[in-house]
């Protein structure tokens, strides 16, 4: 398994390889920028588990951000996942998922929910979710801004019947 | 207008409020009573507003609380809404949505968006939005535990093509 869970030390790294996403815009790294700092913190809090791949010259080739979405009994939120431009086609991103999953299911957790937008520049990230057994369960129309939508994918981690 | 701003003041009548909501769980009031304590002690923040209604009795009736969706652009989450039950069919809810909707509109907004649960105690909620011009737009199956899926009220406030 590439992936191991986030240290502060990890901080600069993670900046780095959000720069080096080209999907995100300034906001979005500003965003995920915010909980990896507070993650380092706050060591003990349990909002967000990081995990990261490294790249295997000091830096990161990626990450994942997931945790229990409130108000819910056993959902989780995979909040943000990244691989760096360079490192994709490795399965890093597969690994991650499967860390994430893993970690929900120990935490007794039955339902992975990712928000993604319908833009062009996340067709592959959307056809990513599907390969990995998401399926997209909803769509807001102009959630982001007019013309960009929110996609709700959703993974059961228990069986479920039809 | 019946609806004011919140004041810190409101802190103890907001508790009292939502104590006496039958649909919210002790964990529900925990969630929004922490985000007015929130507003109260931070009162330049601006991710969320709150409106408030007096019973005209020292107490308050209902109250509202919606901010900036993050990462969009226009997005507004209406949070929570909830009045009294001795204090329905007076029209609180329609006057705290339609505060919300011009507040929304003043700041620039757009499009606002509400998570509710499919749940039968719910029933009279969704029938709310669905008669205040909320479409369901979304439904996640199981969101909240087994059997109780996410429903999401979406409602544009500019003219939209069909």
């Amino acid at each position: 398994m590439t992936v191991r869970p986030f240290r502060a030390q990890d901080v600069p790294g993670l900046a780095a390889l959000l720069d080096a996403i080209e999907v995100f815009t300034a906001e979005e790294r500003r965003v995920a920028l915010e909980i990896i700092d507070l993650a380092a913190a706050q060591p003990d809090q349990r909002d967000y588990v990081i995990g990261v791949v490294e790249d295997g010259a000091g830096g990161l080739a990626g990450y994942a951000c997931y945790g229990p979405t409130p108000l819910t009994d056993g959902t989780c939120d995979l909040y943000w996942m990244a691989v760096a431009p360079g490192c994709r086609r490795r399965k890093y991103g597969q690994d991650l998922i499967g860390w994430v999953e893993d970690g929900v299911r120990q935490s007794g957790g039955r339902l992975i929910v990712v928000e993604t937008s319908s833009q062009e520049k996340y067709a592959g990230t959307r056809s990513f979710y599907a390969r990995m057994g998401y399926e997209a369960a909803a769509r807001i129309r102009d959630y982001y801004r007019a013309g960009d939508d929110l996609v709700i994918f959703r993974k059961s981690l228990i069986g479920e019947g039809a």
